[in-house]
């Protein structure tokens, strides 16, 4: 098995609702769209983040946990400097995030923040200066 | 804020475990590795997935739900071939994957089946023909 994601799925209550934050608040512009049960996006060269509805994921994955609160999971987008953590924060509060944890200098060098998406799902802000953090970037010279 | 996702990132239980699984088993090749709190792999051309030890991503995100069973989100590893589905199904399980759900042609005219990491995260294996599921792979045309 190679090591690849190719989508990243989320279990979502009320795809409306999540149109309304991706769509309408951030600007993101679907890649796919079936009313009412599916709502894709582009998310980096060969990733697709998919928001499925919760009836439609739990018939072919299996019923789901019942989960109130923090899942164990986040997805990450990074910046490129500490201004736009800041940047990106506000303008998902501006489109309706429920939670928004404000960036904190973190010990091992970088500044991320969080917030959450209308089914409580963490996006993290971060700029990591660090090596790994580069890995997520295009090389400064590829400008094609 | 643009569509991208830089870092998945998984909190997880036993990172010796977790380990065991992905590099043992399934020969992915760590990209950054700290005992007992994190481990690290590219997971697509930027994008790092990263297993976090679950206290450590307490810390920092908060606490987490209680979570026993199926949570809404799956990753995706898509394959060229449904023969190539099998066969990554196959492996997950010699590496110790806890639950496989063979391969299914779905109403969608692909064929995917999922498996259970340690901590039950659900990867789903694909093979999918539709002009989405082509968006995950690099052009045939360039071999850079």
């Amino acid at each position: 098995m190679e090591q690849r994601i190719s989508f990243v799925t989320l279990g979502v209550r009320d795809l409306v609702a999540s149109r309304r934050f991706y769509v309408d608040g951030l600007r993101w512009v679907p890649e796919l769209e079936v009313e009412g049960e599916v709502l894709m996006f582009r998310a980096g060269p060969l990733l697709v983040l998919s928001l499925w509805d919760r009836g439609h994921f739990e018939r072919e994955v299996g019923t789901l946990a019942d989960t109130t609160g923090i899942l164990p999971i986040t997805l990450a987008h990074n910046v490129s400097t500490p201004e736009l953590v800041d940047a990106v924060l506000a303008e998902a509060r501006a489109a309706g995030a429920s939670e928004v944890a404000e960036g904190v200098q973190r010990e091992w060098g970088g500044y991320t923040g969080y917030f959450a998406d209308p089914d409580g799902f963490r996006w993290e802000v971060a700029w990591n200066p660090g090596p790994v953090g580069q890995l997520v970037f295009p090389p400064v010279a590829d400008t094609t």
